[in-house]
């Protein structure tokens, strides 16, 4: 099973880096993260040996992020040497147990050191999966149809109207607007 | 903006009444559900003046309660004569403040005179959103073409077969066999 976070790591010259990312609870303590090569989590990750998981729901940081918006507030972690986003709902502080090389995507195995809940999750909201889902074409614009993207966004965008709140729609705004200038480029 | 929940509400006579709702956020206190006439939820509420609000990511409640399974562990509320979900993250007890007459969806201020916290949140999962998203195509068949069913099926099972567990899975068939018995019909 598969959760859609926001992890952050940290350069050796203390810059913050924010990637959305797919991660596998393997079991109660453990986390399986697989970040591509090359990649700015991939080099922080191995340089430090930590990173921390930040579970949000203001679906603007994975928009963002996608988008150019990387700058979202953050303070330092409770135990490692990294930070969290002030927005995480919950946020786990995570050191490398484990790392597998491969050329594509190494496998990453880290395990919880800290975890905080710092706000209650309320439900779910179809307008955030809608925007997730919508980042998720997003990001892979090039390996899709135009008519598989508008087909998909089509639907989304139902979801997000009938039930989003104003971040939401912002972030669809941002996604949306990407979209948009590659199947018009 | 709009969460999706499972209300539990509670019959003059004892019986606990499960139901999967999208409430209204309308302030840091105040939850406007607007249950469809006739409905048990309806009934209960007026009667009570009380309902539990479950967040729930356990998709399998949701997908039960629109498939004929509605035997889910409660316990008693804390502060209210009602119950919650056992696997609740979170849950909200409400109390009735204001009730607005419709012949369709009456408007019912609710407001919250309880919250606990149960377990974390982890993050979004894109196959639990698959389901919820299948469950409401279910609910709606009569309304909808074949075709659009059939579309947008598919296009959640992707996320389903790449993001979810067994539970998730479990889910999907139960909505998913109801919605092939329907086209087949």
């Amino acid at each position: 099973m598969i959760r859609e976070i926001i992890l952050t790591t940290t350069s050796q010259e203390g810059e913050i880096h924010l990637a959305p990312m797919g991660v596998h609870l393997l079991d109660e303590e453990r986390w399986l993260i697989m970040p591509f090569h090359p990649s700015r989590t991939l080099e922080n990750l191995i340089h430090t040996g930590v990173a921390v998981m930040n579970v949000c729901e203001d679906v603007r940081i994975f928009a963002g992020c996608l988008t150019g918006r990387r700058s979202w507030p953050t303070v330092p972690a409770a135990k490692v040497q990294g930070h969290r986003l002030v927005d995480a709902l919950t946020h786990v502080e995570l050191s490398l147990e484990n790392f597998d090389e491969d050329p594509v995507r190494p496998r990453c195995v880290t395990r919880t050191v800290h975890m905080e809940q710092h706000a209650p999750f309320l439900g779910f909201n179809r307008a955030q999966s809608a925007v997730l889902e919508a980042a998720i074409l997003a990001s892979r614009l090039d390996r899709l149809s135009a008519e598989k993207i508008r087909t998909e966004m089509a639907i989304h965008e139902i979801a997000l109207e009938k039930t989003g709140g104003l971040r939401e729609r912002e972030a669809w705004d941002w996604v949306s607007d990407k979209i948009r200038a590659y199947l018009e480029g």
